[in-house]
């Protein structure tokens, strides 16, 4: 049997943290694995690391505190960057590209933020820009939504993105906790950053959501017309609300394809309780996408830590590999899928989505409230679908209201107008609602 | 910019049924968002089909009955195989690959039976045979084990792989109905055959979990080794004892490591109801799977159905093309995700198997027969972790065990020395259970 050219890859990996570490401590692992998936070896020939560890690095002949060490070594064919944030990460991929590297990275912020430059870079070098683990970690949703699902036109996807919010979320819900005493125990338990602004206002989600928005519909990156919001006014009182009336609050991401162009948002959002992506609890991630062929699929499973994410990094060296020992003479998949983008998609302002709404009014205990409420809402052309008010047990009544669709210019303006009334005792919570209409999973 | 090598494809479709008529109408409604993707065309210049239909065929110049007209048409690139069955699809890929054809085929059935033979016959003309339609309709399952977790050991996985069955397990779960009763809303609804043994006896379910472990494991095809057992015997009691204990019941197909080599096999299942696995209801399939490196990823979507499948058969035209556009000069990926394949793996035969059992033994009621029970069940070695014994309403009282881990020719023995109690009334109803011990999703 012909098994075709048996040729491996000399590799270097720069920045030695969680990633880049569990990256090599894997490669050592599975050798006679991925020995036998190639035909061929995944040698790492070159460390770069800020502070050496020379006792996890025994047969690394190759060690140094720069990067551009790797970068410059002709024997190299594919740097790994695992060094994280932008500088030098940057200046690294850049360089390494004009030398002709292969990158495989994990720097979701940076490809959000970079990419668009980076891909063209790599293009004009003829070589490959791999980034499979920065998004989801282990799952591989860029594998899916590029090439597993590349048959369709992709209608919307929806995850829950970010390991670190979810948890939270989840134990808000499961253990009727507040939001500031379940980030304590996520940063304890070493799932939250001592600063977690990040993780919990959505930065981070925002930077995936970019990526998989992109390759979802042919789109230039835009991490900057991605609307983000973050999860720390979600109160218990909103959980518990949402559950009497059949749903569960997730930190989602959503990208959809609208008659205005794209959405793309970060934020929580209430879902039904019946829906699959509304039972993924704790770090993991879960990501739902519509294609106009396919309908729904769900992939699902751990979004972080060392193995999961170098799962990933070690995907993308087994395809390149695969795609060098084929003859591939250019890069097999355009990074974001399309060798053309289709023209005219812009993203949308959030202020002109429509979605459905959950609105918590904190209200005094009047007489009439209720209908001044009802009147601006109508005003608006917003129509309600639910209504929970409580018996007062203060001054002041929280009345729960769900909307139907409406457009969220005429929203805000009428959260102004009620937030105007004398009746109204503070600030209006107002949660977006995701039906997912008509669809399965 | 320059995007590459912009050949596109040349199409012939063999079989206009569900899938192959699905395939054509997809490639005609996405065509542009493959355009951009591609920057090529995926053309269809000829179409075989038993039964012409000139009414869905506008455009196709070249019409016939015979598939070898279209495998003999030197201007096709691909194949596609959506004859379905043995004969005369195998004659007509066979040949097809001797011609230096492409193939794309949705035949589970044929994959399953013949692929060794057929992928050897690939390699040989070196030409690409994709396959990725015929495990679980849409979700890109293939990809994912073969490309996105190639990182990995892969230790087991577990799927519900047939969306007829799932269908009759989910409506007898939730509506407390029987299986024949279901089975006859499932044909009228199209979802079952009016011959439903491959679907309800697991056997196309064996195909798909062929499949999957070969490339799980690195072993050859070996339909004939995977163990089959069928959902007819499952009753709405044991469906209700199930709930009862925590658990509900699944039709699963099993591939899973062991000490004593592969396990392979088909059939319910009771497994703990907060999994998602459990909560993958009605018509669509879920895959778990378990790798050494990312743990558990969850995938999830429709399993069947003309459009889903077609978005993946489409899906493995788009990355032909690609790998064409490349210059790739020999296939990207091993058909089964393999250059080598590890030595002495074997399929372990089922009595060999280690396992938790439901056993629903239908009791006389009187003195003693618990301890009769218990006494067997202790002699061979086998554990109880939990008992349902309800007052007796007839002569005969069901008792309801649950084991822990035992040897499943050990589990036999026990059951036929049980059954030859003088004390019980008929059959042991015997169902294994998956308890996915300390993983997650």
């Amino acid at each position: 049997m012909n098994n075709g050219n048996r040729k491996g890859l000399n590799i270097a990996i720069c920045g030695l943290g969680t990633v880049g570490g569990g990256t090599l401590a894997l490669l050592q692992k599975n050798a006679e694995e991925l020995r036998l998936r190639l035909g061929a070896e995944l040698k790492v020939t070159r460390i770069a690391t800020r502070t050496l560890h020379p006792e996890k690095l025994s047969g690394i002949e190759n060690l140094s505190n720069d990067p551009l060490d790797a970068v410059n070594d002709e024997s190299i064919d594919v740097v790994i960057e695992t060094i994280g944030g932008v500088d030098p990460a940057l200046e690294v991929i850049r360089q390494a590209l004009v030398n002709g590297k292969h990158i495989v990275t994990a720097n979701k912020a940076l490809i959000a933020e970079y990419g668009n430059e980076l891909f063209q870079l790599a293009q004009a070098n003829n070589v490959t820009l791999a980034f499979e683990s920065s998004v989801a970690g282990g799952i591989p949703i860029i594998k899916a939504l590029r090439e597993g699902l590349a048959a369709n036109k992709i209608d919307w996807l929806a995850g829950i993105i970010n390991g670190t919010g979810n948890f939270i979320m989840s134990e808000m819900t499961s253990k009727k906790r507040k939001f500031d005493e379940v980030l304590i125990e996520a940063q304890e338990l070493g799932y939250a950053e001592a600063d977690p602004t990040f993780d919990v206002e959505g930065i981070d989600a925002a930077h995936k959501l970019t990526i998989m928005g992109s390759i979802a519909f042919g789109i230039p990156l835009q991490f900057n017309k991605t609307y983000t919001e973050g999860i720390s006014q979600i109160t218990p009182e909103d959980i518990s609300y949402a559950d009497e009336l059949g749903y569960c609050i997730k930190h989602l991401g959503i990208a959809r394809r609208s008659e205005k162009g794209v959405e793309m948002r970060v934020h929580p959002t209430l879902l039904s309780k019946s829906r699959l992506l509304a039972n993924s609890n704790g770090v993991g991630n879960a990501i739902l996408v519509h294609g106009n062929a396919v309908g729904a699929t769900l992939y699902n499973g751990p979004g972080a830590g060392a193995e999961a994410t170098a799962s990933a990094v070690v995907a993308d060296l087994v395809d390149l590999c695969r795609h060098i020992q084929s003859g591939a003479a250019s890069p097999v998949y355009p990074p974001l899928g399309y060798r053309e983008m289709p023209s005219g998609v812009s993203v949308v302002d959030i202020e002109d989505i429509n979605a459905e709404y959950y609105l918590r009014i904190p209200a005094m205990d009047r007489v009439g409230v209720m209908a001044r409420i009802s009147s601006i809402l109508q005003a608006h052309n917003i129509s309600i679908e639910a209504v929970i008010q409580k018996e007062a047990i203060s001054e002041t009544v929280p009345i729960i209201i769900l909307t139907h669709s409406a457009e969220e210019r005429q929203l805000n303006k009428a959260i102004d107008a009620i937030e105007a009334l004398e009746d109204i005792a503070g600030k209006i919570n107002r949660i977006r609602v995701e039906p997912f209409h008509g669809e399965a999973a």
